[in-house]
């Protein structure tokens, strides 16, 4: 954890949330329990042909967030160091005014920026998979595990939860003053994702593990 | 629409999807359901600090893409016509293989690429607005509209649908030929969104309206 860390302290000026600051949350429980709860980050880098934003599966270990997916390849070929910035983001809610200018959605979202370190040890590759992987289900246990020609085809970054900042949304419509009176209806729809019944491939054995039949809800804690 | 939009065909060298190109989408008719499907666009741009991606809500007008969050100020400052890449992903599923080097998940991804622009009109603003407001939920109509100083107050960019792919993935795991003996289960989980009951504000007036008390699940149409 980096010094100027504290709770409720931005870590630093591009990281300090500009808008509806009063929403700004920088404390690192709020900030680990979203990172905890999101299942896909969007990471954005800057390509030669403009930025570029993809969808990344995730997994947070102690102040590192490893990232896996289409993205890491063309961060490898960019080189070692590039800026990135990877946004978490969990929908709560649909929040609807008296007018859609008051309109708004019910989230909880984390920006990380900082350089992206493309992993190439073969080890360091094995342990975020193992994060990443566990994030998800904690199924690592009940796999075959990777062999080293296939650790060697996976593209791992990590990205250091330094320079981290998350905005939260929740409640109901803030109304205007002209509109509390006026007659119709405000508040929110709490959103969630669910998980259906497990499909089994044709080459499936034995039942499905547990881990997997039982899904929790991932995002249960609605505000 | 762009006259090189034809079925199944990049509309430019930087929207031809280079990995998993077997899961690659450019047919009009798809990447449209899946930007209605979908409800939160993630946002990049480049700034002084480096690459920042956002949520932001968005709505789909004819071939143009309306976005609307706190991005759209960093924009206004940045200057008309930047670069920004809008990505829209539904996850539809967790994909268990026997080995986590091939887990995978379920996803529909709409990758827009192209200059910004940033609205000043109140009419163009005013329809924008009306557009995402719809987007999420067609209600429009039950809500008090927007002021003159509201709608000045509003920022809305405008990306036009002219750059654009998609990637799909669905089904089960593609297990490697040496585990498809292995007596291990692989498979997969659907996952969608549903809502929970409206909660009503302090100043809400009257019932629920239909159109919010029956909202159907955004993504029923699981792959």
């Amino acid at each position: 954890m980096s010094t100027n860390s504290s709770p409720g302290v931005p870590m630093s000026e591009r990281t300090t949330v500009r808008r509806g600051a009063k929403r700004a949350e920088y404390r690192r429980e709020e900030i680990h329990e979203i990172l905890r709860v999101g299942s896909v980050a969007h990471v954005a880098a800057m390509t030669a042909e403009g930025p570029l934003v993809l969808p990344m599966a995730y997994g947070i270990s102690g102040e590192t967030m490893y990232l896996h997916g289409a993205l890491a390849n063309a961060l490898l070929r960019a080189g070692a160091d590039t800026e990135i910035c990877a946004t978490v983001t969990i929908v709560d809610g649909l929040v609807f005014a008296k007018t859609p200018f008051n309109h708004s959605m019910n989230y909880r979202c984390v920006v990380v920026r900082g350089q992206a370190q493309v992993m190439t040890e073969e080890e360091e590759i094995t342990d975020a998979l193992h994060v990443i992987t566990d994030h998800i289900v904690p199924s690592w246990d009940i796999t075959r595990h990777p062999s080293a020609s296939e650790i060697k085809a996976t593209r791992v970054i990590a990205l250091p939860l330094t320079e981290v900042s998350a905005k939260i949304r929740s409640g109901g419509a803030l109304n205007q003053p002209e509109d509390v009176d006026a007659e119709l209806w405000s508040g929110y729809i709490p959103t969630r994702t669910v998980f259906g019944e497990p499909v089994s491939d044709g080459d499936a054995h034995g039942e499905v593990p547990g881990v997997i039949a039982h899904l929790p809800s991932r995002d249960l804690h609605i505000r």
